[in-house]
């Protein structure tokens, strides 16, 4: 499609490429159905605070995705002050850096769609919690994080109140945030045999 | 402690150390201080969807953790029609994760606790999401997923009454499972040089 290397160049911003980018969302505004998505994971228990996760195929845009060649795996675990060996990052740690994860490439996509080439994103977060609520010990402290702190460090070609901007509309466009700050319905069956 | 082998294989059911379990409790009831945990994550853009987080540090207890000698690393990505290259599981995923992760740990200690020795704990987790949201191409679908659900087989040396009484206890004590139904606070904040 592109007739010089100059022309490819100028697509990639933020290793995002940006006209797939404008592509995709012309598609979807188009074909509705294709927005649907189905993200999965897959766990299973191996010893005491250890257990594992496979993730591997989705649904999207029509169809079962096929470009997966590997499936990811990730190992949680507790330290040894909650009974575990450190097998792995506990839970509430994964919530935390899916939090983390989506807010900044949520920031990466929205910079790359409004042209602004950015040169650094971290970020801090942090989560308290009264372990008297999960550990059964007390009715009154909630199971999970009081709340969570977290704190961007952004830097790009652009002025303060653009990358200001840039990691507003990402707040209000990522999907983990909603669901961290929302909540969302979780349908939990279960069989024993 | 123990002055015979048989002592101390009693105390380890589903590779939980139950004696140290009751211990924590009941140190915990009695300085309700020592309670307090926070948990941190640092992330760091790499490229496009490409992003990593570190987590090593944590504070529990009255104090800071000194037992964790390596930090974790987890990389997070997208899959090709997200405008990534799989470099590893997207965020969603890891939120997924997340609540298997600490689903399956919570019934695994509600076992021990309850003295239920454990064959297998498995589950399949499914979370649906219309990526309109998410991509700004429409105001109606949320960013996050409409619904998850949770499917877990569960078996052990116990009733099926017992087992399913296991895991609605896990589900009413887990932090992740708390966080993804009910929500968090969450205070950003974001500097830009």
């Amino acid at each position: 499609m592109h007739t010089n290397s100059a022309a490819v160049t100028d697509t990639i911003r933020n290793g995002v490429d940006s006209e797939t980018m404008f592509a995709t969302l012309d598609l979807i505004k188009a074909q509705p159905e294709l927005a649907r998505f189905q993200f999965r994971v897959s766990n299973r228990w191996i010893d005491g605070a250890h257990n594992r996760s496979t993730i591997k195929g989705f649904y999207a845009a029509g169809g079962e995705d096929t470009t997966r060649t590997e499936a990811f795996e990730l190992d949680a675990g507790e330290p040894a002050i909650l009974l575990g060996s450190d097998t792995g990052p506990n839970p509430a740690e994964y919530l935390l850096h899916a939090l983390a994860a989506c807010l900044t490439t949520s920031i990466v996509y929205v910079a790359a769609a409004r042209k602004v080439e950015l040169t650094s994103v971290e970020s801090t977060l942090t989560g308290d919690m009264d372990v008297r609520g999960a550990l059964g010990v007390d009715e009154k402290p909630r199971n999970g994080f009081e709340r969570i702190r977290v704190s961007f460090r952004v830097t790009g070609h652009a002025s303060e109140e653009k990358l200001r901007e840039i990691v507003e509309r990402a707040r209000n466009r990522s999907a983990v945030y909603d669901m961290v700050t929302n909540g969302v319905h979780v349908v939990l069956d279960a069989t024993t045999d």
